[in-house]
């Protein structure tokens, strides 16, 4: 039985493989760029897992794998130029390294390469494959649009919120891990169920993002601690906080919410006293383990490899415990 | 027989059934919106045209015929934002009565949308289909790209110019004319023959828009005659006449491209009088007419139903006797 690790490998080592043109090189060195920046990986990853969940080996699908991971980056360039995000993963993003123009073009470009990667795919599971994608992406964009509406209401309900971050984030790793149970010819009630998996992981680890962001080990964090609190970042969090918080809390936390000139340490211990007072940290983990558990719950109860069950819940625990 | 006016009300009675989504508004109102300008259809109207070179009816098609003025509507969309147009069909952009924000998304989810009315076609026929058209819509982004590449050189060659066109806008009408063909069953040396008919006749097309934006009747013409000229726009005519001038041609031709403050009449008649001098006029029709001889002829040759011949021809010639 494989592992985790040798599963990134091969990702990794297929995604080094990629090529997707040359000329005009405005349009393909971003792309080239985006995808060298690295991440997780973790998407083509949850393909593999899903198609383990049937199959015994996964070299055939790597390739087409690829797909969700190419789709991601596309959104990520796209996203980048309407948070007017500098930086992605540490390097200056596309707009900001060529122009927004060609991170238009060239995010549209992948999206269409993402199309490219699917085609791989047995012709005969190509409608499924294509119907499930054009939902999961189109779902994307609702959720990036929805969370853009957010920065510009001052009111935003925990259901809203997290029918956001399913949207946005949590309905690829359904659609990841549904894919790859698809190639590997699991039928419908049980690729349902795994996508359901993948959903409800997907919003507990938007939740753990959330957490994480005031939580977290400064030392052991890639980004600034405190960073969602500086920016009045609707997160879980907040959203809570504002529910919650009455009398001294609500106009100390309405303050700072205000407050356009102010001293971001400050800010950060201030409103994370908010937090506690308020036992937003525990809300927060409970919410996230409920999540979890039902994904595990769902996960359990699927009829496939007992070894391709272990492998993905192993992968679920193991970034469950991740600091950063 | 059909004729092209009843295939155009097909396919307006088919845009008003379409339903994108509702929520979020931000999402799916600039998508009706756009579609809802107008515009001749050219595109869908293609499709069914090269349907009806095999087929007698093309009513079982229009629905899917229509993926292709999605796919377009969605490049306006973005093509708008990078050339920061503010008008469209004589209407606001959608950057502008919403926000590039909205453009982007809108955009994006318009080309995931285009996809899945190109699902609704036989599923045998799906992976060429597929094929086809992301082949297609990565040449699109890539004439746009050469196209933005190009405002920055001062230097264009006739060549570079020619290939950004085709990329840009004939192989579309190419595509538009084969996608239809493989609806109807025909064979693959037929339609690559069939694509080539719709790329020569692109090709002509656009070197007939940049010659009416010159040398069309105000009356009758619905932008600015001379539009191309005020902003210096590199089209065929501007980098033939580039080539071509010498002495104090060149000399009045460069003050003019290099003047900003400037009587916008005065310098559309003095460009004009340059090209007239240089007989540019008589050169590009020769060019746009060897690229529609190259276009009749080649379907002349294609071995399809007489009647859908006629057809496309007709609609052909129509189109080259427009003044607007």
């Amino acid at each position: 039985m494989t592992d985790i690790k040798t599963l990134q490998q091969q990702i990794s080592a297929e995604i080094d493989k990629l090529q997707f043109g040359t000329e005009p090189k405005e349009l393909y060195e971003p792309i080239s760029y985006i995808m060298s920046l690295g991440g997780k990986r973790m998407r083509p990853l949850l393909v593999l897992l899903g198609y383990l969940l049937k199959e015994e080996n996964a070299a055939a699908v790597v390739r087409q794998a690829l797909a969700v991971e190419v789709f991601h980056n596309f959104t990520l360039m796209h996203d980048d130029i309407m948070d007017e995000a500098p930086l992605r993963r540490g390097q200056p993003t596309v707009h900001e390294k060529w122009n927004s123009t060609v991170a238009i073009l060239s995010g549209d470009t992948m999206l269409v390469k993402a199309y490219d990667l699917l085609l791989e795919i047995n012709p005969k599971l190509l409608p499924e494959a294509i119907r499930l994608f054009n939902q999961t992406a189109v779902e994307v964009c609702e959720g990036q649009q929805i969370d853009m509406n957010f920065e510009a209401e001052s009111q935003v309900s925990v259901d809203a919120y997290i029918n956001m971050i399913r949207l946005k984030t949590a309905v690829l790793l359904g659609f990841s891990l549904e894919y790859g149970a698809l190639m590997a010819g699991m039928a419908e009630p049980g690729r349902k169920q795994l996508y359901e998996v993948g959903v409800q992981m997907g919003v507990g680890f938007q939740l753990m993002d959330d957490l994480l962001d005031v939580y977290a080990d400064q030392a052991k964090f890639g980004k600034q601690v405190g960073g969602d609190i500086i920016s009045n970042k609707k997160t879980f969090l907040l959203i809570k906080a504002l529910e919650l918080a009455t009398g001294k809390e609500k106009e100390a936390l309405d303050s700072w919410l205000e407050k356009t000139d102010f001293d971001s340490t400050e800010k950060v211990e201030a409103v994370t006293a908010i937090y506690d007072q308020l036992g937003i940290r525990e809300l927060t983990t409970n919410l996230m383990n409920s999540y979890f558990d039902k994904g595990f719950e769902l996960l359990d109860r699927l009829d496939a490899r007992p070894e391709g069950k272990e492998l993905l819940a192993g992968f679920a625990a193991q970034l469950m415990k991740r600091e950063k």
